[in-house]
This record gives structure tokens, C-alpha cells and sequence, in this order.
């Protein structure tokens, strides 16, 4: 489906519309509906499940998303966060220079310093796109970060957070100290993250608030143990800055330990499994649509020492799309910090030595995995429109229909009633026909619908106290004993953990 | 315990903490860590499976939190949404009118004009707090929102929400749309709201950013029908104006009958019913120190009819502080929306007739409740400091120690994963003594610890495969077979909801 149309269906679906779609909405903001809103909490819970299961001392906090300006001045933001922008001396409209570039250099603008696209812009004379003139300004830097003033004198300055690692590096010193006093410690954060985009575009994927899940890990630069022999084997579609170089798009399978052998940390490969692993058998994406893309030195984030996104192939999108990423970020962020704060933010090992912690940052958009997983798991099948979602993904879990509105109603119900009481996301539907509540379930991507009947309220009979089943994505029916249900379905509700 | 002292004890376990900590702090915002984190979440899991479960056509959307002008300007917002301060002419120092005002006013300012303030202001002739002189100005209205640029040369101007309710109102004509064209519907929201307070004060009470959990119902006023005949008769500990005028701060026990004949809607009892049953019996706040208390015309918000602020004694702070209430907003909020979008914001019913919905909201401060919880659960009991959390608000469920490191450790880490890949949230502790371990439960609210022994790991006997779990309550203790152990606590893990 192309972006377009399937953003009609899932706003028809009521998963997601513009912010303030009354108004005429709101450039690069959205709401999501019940639907979206109980699919971004289990991917949420999907996401803590996976990486805080990677070891006990990995927690999640919820850090206030707005900052102080000397925080986003030791972080860089205030200095380096920018985009460039050129403004029109006729017209006074105003552009991002990359975006410009991009109409008249199809082989992109990443890496580019805002001076050479000044320069190449020049070169190519570009018009302004609103008054057609040729007089554009040269590229500045525009910072993307939203200000606010504090208090009635506006004497605080504070900045909402443009990513959420911030919160995380600001907790370490708070973390270690009620901690267990060792290294790695994974300091997770889920929430809002904020950037003024000049350009908001592509619906989920160029927002103006944002949801990240991000984990920090601290650790010590000279040991960071991990069970590398786990993973060794297992390959990775990567595509490395050589590669790219020489114009190829699709990744190739390079195992674990070849990547070790090429001069990356084992550190780093073995978290590029895990999170490959995520992607591709916890979110279900299918493994010849994901690469892991290396970003050279000129692309990478200011803070980053190695960087692998993590991109999906999305037919809406035409092509590749950043959908997470793993950062070597050094000891760049408790550097800044404890320069800004004057803190000592090293902290001792068990073995006595002082270490400024470095940090791996494993970061994931929640919003834009969203979209993926309509992009990728909603499909037609026949006449039906069936978003194969996992189970534990599932909005609803489990559909409970009526077979007669006045025979059944009373039964199902109660059974509604006590499968929600017993912690399964569960709807009744008796509206229409079996097979179009069925159908609504199934766009819906709800794994499960059970349905009460003759048998099932039967004074007598062997089908006495059991309902009907019905699998999405078989169609397959079967007798359960209602008593049966929650206990049949429960563990597919889970989200996977990672093993051993 | 004292707010102080609550404080530095909820800090040091790693609850929560002052934002930007290493920075000196940010004003009125805080931090949640581990246990904070999973706390809030679980009050919000509780909020949403009593409040949602009033209705099947209640549902959980999640709006952005950024709310372009013409919104906030029709909501009302932009011209009413003020506190008023005051400014010193020598020192040009700024304060809230309202509490210079307290200083020489203790019964209060609550209902006065800004005006009125003023009169009493220049009466009182109070002094400068900051440098003394007599120079204080008139009042003047601040606004409390905070104000956002979209976009470079900053046309788009936006607002961080000042109260989530109005995503709900934003997306009442979308939610009509998709969901089975009837009343009442609705619409819950639980996000962030922002208000720029001249002066945050008593921690999690007055916050610049803070969680609002709200349930927004959009009913027809010549209808709104409630099984009342199930609360006739409960009793609720009310504080209406009239008594208040006398001076009481006592609530009397009215019931819900007699409060009707009063002249408040049954819908409107209703509700107070079932809020006042939420914080009675699942967030179990002691019955006698809780108090609906009425807000008369003059106090009211400007877009209330009728207002009952569901209020919690808390010794940390000294009275009666406000943690939710039940807000009558007629079709304020229906009727400004129509006008600023220019949209019929009317449905036409079953029956045929159009008509514009009125809104009741029950509104709830998930931080307040949070500090709530902490003030009324966490007690000293002897020598031990125990979180009495019911077990389904509890930020984890269980904990698993192995008695000997070396013999025991293997199967209870075993048995940890096993856990939480049920869905339970488990921590393994093996550190110091197990009464050591069972303090550091009992002060996080973990109501349920097991411990593997000798008998568990047995190869023989009838202890094998069973652990002792030990009840944080009572202290009792009682072995239970290993695999029994989910199905034995997950009840009590599942919110309670309304029956029904």
C-alpha cells in the first residue's frame, strides 16, 4: 500500500489522524485512537520486555522531558543540533538547504558540512520553490530544539528534550548510588522527544513530539563481558560504508564473529544481534527487509563512535527506513556532563579503579515502528484485510461474540467480564453478522475470537460450558472448554525474552 | 511522616528525584527512577481497568500534547488560564498575588478576583518579600501556559496542554466516526500536562509537568442513564459549600439518595460513587481521610457546573490535599470547539434527534497519587519499614532469593525467568541475609518473596520442587509447589474492576 492510502485506512480504523484534525490538524503532530494506542503500549512493553531482559541490572525510569539549558549545553545540542536553512530575500520563505539540495542531487546530501551545501547550492542556482526567483540566502544553521521560559520573568531557560538519552545520563549518578554499585548499568527510558522540524513529512517518520525507547548502557571501557560464543554464529544483513561506497543498496550476511574479525567491538557485534534479533523474531519483520546500514564518520551523530541503523524495507515509503539504531557513543556524554555540572560522574569498580563509564545507546522509535508493523503485517488475504499481528501485539486479544444477540448475550458477557478481570485485553461484539465481526477482528489484529452458542448454554450435551475458537490467521475453529480459555492463550500474550 | 522526610526516603530508594539533579535541580520538575516508574505505571493500569470498565464505549486514546493556538483560544484557555502576580517596582522581583496575599489572609483567597486581590493587596500594604519596600504593583493576570514556535520563522504558534482534556474534545468528532454512533462515549486520556507555575512547591503537588489521567464522557443530557439503584443507598463523606461557609473541614456521610434530592443529577452521584469507591477500595486510601468537597460558584474552574474535588488527609503535608475530581462541564467545551473549528460538533442520537453532547470529566493527578500512596501505605511497622501497596499497584510482584548462594542460585534464576516470562514481574536478590532481603521487599511493596532451599532442589522428599513464599503483611510463611506459583498470585496482581 502506498503511505497514502494507508494512512486513509488506519484513520478510518481510528489507529491514528492528524492532531487537532477539527482545526485542519497541526503541522507534524498526530493522535492515535484506541487502537493505536493499546498497539504503542505493547510495543513499549515488547520493547522493555526484550532489552531490560538482557540483564537484571537494566531498569527503566521516566526522567521530566524538559531540560535545562546548561544540560543542553554540556550536551552539544545547543551548539549542534541544527539543520540548515536558506531563507529567500525576495519572498522570505524559508527552506531546509538539504532538502533543496536533494531536487537537484538525487544522490543525497548526508555527510555534507552546512558550508558545501552552501557552496553546491551557489553552483546550481537554484529558484526559490515558492516565488521562483533566484535569490536564496546562504545556508544557516537552525536549531531544532523548542525553547520555554520558566517562570514569570523567563529568567530559566529550558528546552524540551530533543532525544530521551539525556534523562538517562542525568540519572547515572542517582542510579548508581541506589544500585548495586557495578558496571554494565542499563538505564532505559520511554517518552517524548521533541524536535522543530522545518519540514515535518512521511506521517509517522518526520514527527514534531515523538515517542523513543532508548536504552543506556554504562559500562566499563576495559571489560564489558558479554556471551559473545551466544551469538557467534549468527548473520547479520549489514551494509558497511565500503559497500555503500561503491553504490550497493542490499546488505550482505556477515556472521557475528567475521564482524568481531573486521575490527568492531564484540561489545557492539553482540548487540547488533540482539537488536537484529528484536526486529526480525520478536516484531516480526520479514528478515530479507532489514538491513543494518553503517553510517561513515562524516554521517554519524556528533556523539557517536559507531553507528548501525537499523532500517526496514517499507513499500509505503518506497524503500529503506530508520526504524532504530545501535550507538557507540563513548565516554562523550558523562564527559560533557561533568564538565557542565562539575561532578565527578566516574565511579569506582569492584576491583578499586576509577572509570568514567562509556556508553552504548540502543535506540528505537516507537512511532515509527508503528507504522512498520501496519506497513508490513497488514495484508490482504482474499477479500479480508488481516493485520497479522503477534499475539503479544495484539490491541485486543481476544474477540467474544453472541452467536444469538438474545440467547447468547448474558453468557458472553460474564465470560467478557471475566477474562478482562483475569488480565486479557478482551471486546464483545455483537453487532452484525459472525463473519463481519470476524472481519472487523481481524483488520483490528486480533488474534483470537471465540463465540458462544446453543452448545455453549446447553442445560446438557458434551459441548456444555465450551465455545468456539477461531485463529486469525488459519481460520481454524475449535471447541474450548470456557474454563480452558485463559489459560490456552496467556503465554502467547507474552513478549518474547531474550534466552539464557 | 513529614514532606521532608518522605522525601529524602523515597530519593534514596531510588523513587524519584529532583530532574537534573547533578544541575542543582530543575524547578517543579522530578524524576521517576525504577520503582517510581513502575509505580506510576501501575496506577495508571489500575486508573484505566475501573474507570474504563464502566463502560464498553469508554476507550483510551493518546492525543499529542501540543495544542495549536486557535484551540487553546477557543477552549478558553488563552484568555482565562491566568494566576495573578504581582511585581516589585524597586526590586522587580515577581509574585503569586494569591499567596503574598495568604500571608495576611489565612482563611484563604480561593473565589477572589483579581481584582478583589488587589483591593486587599493595597489595604493590607503588604511589604516586598525580597527587599522590603513598600512598592508591590497591582495585580495582573499570568498566563500559565507555555508557548512553542512550530517552524523557522515561527508562524505556527502552539501550547504545551495545560489539562489533557482537550484532546479528548479534539477528538470526540473522530471517535463518533469510527466507533457505534452512540451516547454516552468515552473518551479517557492519561498525558502530560504543563503549567508554568510562578511558584512549584510541595514536591509532586505542584508541578511544571505532570500526569493527568481523565476520562471525558460525552453524554446527551436528556439522557444519561446510570444503574443508580446499585449506589442509593452508599454513603459518601461530602463537604458542601454551606457547611464549609459555617467554618467545617469535617465531611458528614450523606447518601447518594439524599444527595439527589438535593438537587445533583443521579448521573452526576453516580459518579461521584464510583470515584469515591476507586480511591476507597482499590487505591485503598482509609475511608476516614477522604472527603468530596464541593467548590462553590465563585471557586469553581470557568468551565464547571458542578465541582467535587475528591480530597485525601495526608500528614505529610498537613490536610487535605486534592488528588482527582468529578467535573460537570455542560456542553462548554462541545460549543467553543464548533464555533473556533467551525465544525457542527452535534450528533444525531438513535432516536433521530441532533444533539451536542455535555461532557462530565473525572479527572485524576496520577503524580499526587503516587506521593498519596507513599504517604498513607508506607509505614513503620516495629523495626521494619513496609509499602502496603495492594498487590496489583505493588512495582514488582515478586521477589526470588535462593537461600545459599552457591546450591540454590542456578534453580532460582531459573524459576525468575520462568516468572517473568509469564508475565509476572519478578526480581532475583542474593544479596546479604534473606531477612536483609525481605527488608529491601517490604519497603519497595513486594507482597510476595520466595525462597529456594535444600527442599526445593532435593532429589527427593516432599519438599522437592516446592518454595517456601513468604506474605509481606502478616510475615506467615507456607510452601507452595513451583509450579503453582503464577496461578496462586495472579488474581491478586489483576486491578479490581467495577462490577457489574
Amino acid at each position: 500500500m502506498k503511505s497514502d492510502e494507508l494512512f486513509a485506512l488506519l484513520r478510518r480504523r481510528g489507529v491514528l489522524w492528524p492532531s487537532a484534525e477539527i482545526y485542519g490538524g497541526a503541522q507534524g503532530l498526530y493522535d492515535y485512537g484506541p487502537l493505536g494506542t493499546a498497539l504503542k503500549r505493547r510495543i513499549e512493553d515488547t520493547w522493555s520486555a526484550w532489552f531490560l531482559g538482557l540483564s537484571e541490572d537494566y531498569h527503566l525510569i521516566e526522567p521530566a522531558e524538559i531540560l535545562p539549558e546548561a544540560v543542553v549545553r554540556a550536551s552539544g545540542h545547543l551548539e549542534n543540533f541544527t539543520d540548515p536553512e536558506v531563507s529567500c530575500d525576495s519572498c522570505h520563505a524559508v527552506f531546509r538547504a538539504d532538502t533543496l539540495l536533494e531536487t537537484v542531487r538525487p544522490e543525497g546530501v548526508d555527510g555534507l558540512s552546512a558550508a558545501r551545501i552552501g557552496t553546491i547550492l551557489a553552483e546550481s542556482s537554484i529558484s526559490c520553490p515558492s516565488c521562483g526567483k533566484r535569490t536564496l540566502s546562504v545556508p544557516r544553521p537552525f536549531n531544532m530544539m523548542f525553547g520555554l521560559d520558566f517562570g514569570v520573568t523567563g529568567d530559566e531557560r529550558v528546552y524540551l528534550q530533543p532525544e530521551t538519552a539525556q534523562g538517562s545520563y542525568l540519572a547515572f549518578a542517582r542510579m548508581w548510588d541506589v544500585g548495586r554499585h557495578a558496571l554494565p548499568l542499563g538505564i532505559a527510558v520511554i517518552g517524548r522527544a521533541y524536535r522543530n522540524e522545518i519540514a515535518p513529512r512521511q506521517v509517522l517518520f518526520r514527527m514534531r513530539a515523538f515517542t523513543q525507547a532508548e536504552l543506556q548502557i554504562f559500562f566499563d571501557p576495559a571489560a564489558f563481558p558479554v556471551p559473545f560464543d551466544s551469538v557467534r554464529q549468527e548473520e547479520l544483513p549489514v551494509l558497511r560504508v565500503p559497500a555503500r561506497e561503491r553504490g550497493q543498496e542490499s546488505p550482505e550476511r556477515v556472521s557475528a564473529e567475521k564482524l568481531v574479525e573486521s575490527g568492531l567491538p564484540e561489545f557492539y557485534v553482540y548487540h547488533m544481534v540482539q537488536s537484529y534479533r528484536f526486529y526480525r523474531d520478536v516484531l516480526k519483520y520479514p528478515a530479507d527487509a532489514i538491513r543494518l546500514f553503517e553510517k561513515s564518520d562524516a554521517e554519524r551523530a556528533f556523539y557517536n563512535r559507531i553507528q548501525f541503523d537499523v532500517e526496514v524495507h517499507l513499500e509505503s515509503l518506497g524503500g529503506y527506513k530508520e526504524l532504530g539504531a545501535v550507538h557507540y557513543r563513548g565516554d562523550y556524554d558523562l564527559t560533557r556532563h561533568g564538565q557542565g555540572s562539575a561532578k565527578d560522574l566516574s565511579v569506582t569498580a569492584k576491583d578499586g579503579h576509577r572509570v568514567l563509564p562509556h556508553v552504548l545507546e540502543l535506540t528505537f522509535g516507537v512511532d515509527r515502528n508503528l507504522w512498520a508493523l501496519a506497513d508490513t503485517h497488514l495484508v490482504r488475504d482474499g477479500d479480508r484485510s488481516v493485520w497479522k499481528l503477534p499475539p503479544y501485539l495484539a490491541p485486543v486479544a481476544l474477540g467474544v461474540f453472541p452467536l444469538l444477540r438474545k440467547e447468547h448475550t448474558a453468557y458472553a458477557r460474564a465470560l467478557t467480564a471475566e477474562l478482562a478481570r483475569d488480565g486479557i485485553s478482551v471486546e464483545f461484539d455483537d453487532a452484525g453478522t459472525i463473519g463481519k465481526r470476524y472481519a472487523r477482528m481481524d483488520e483490528a489484529g486480533t488474534p483470537y475470537c471465540v463465540t458462544v452458542d446453543g452448545g455453549t448454554v446447553a442445560s446438557e450435551g458434551a459441548e456444555r460450558g465450551t465455545v468456539t475458537v477461531r485463529l486469525r490467521d488459519t481460520k481454524a475453529q475449535e471447541r474450548v472448554a470456557r474454563n480452558d480459555l485463559a489459560s490456552r492463550i496467556r503465554s502467547s500474550l507474552q513478549p518474547p525474552r531474550p534466552s539464557g
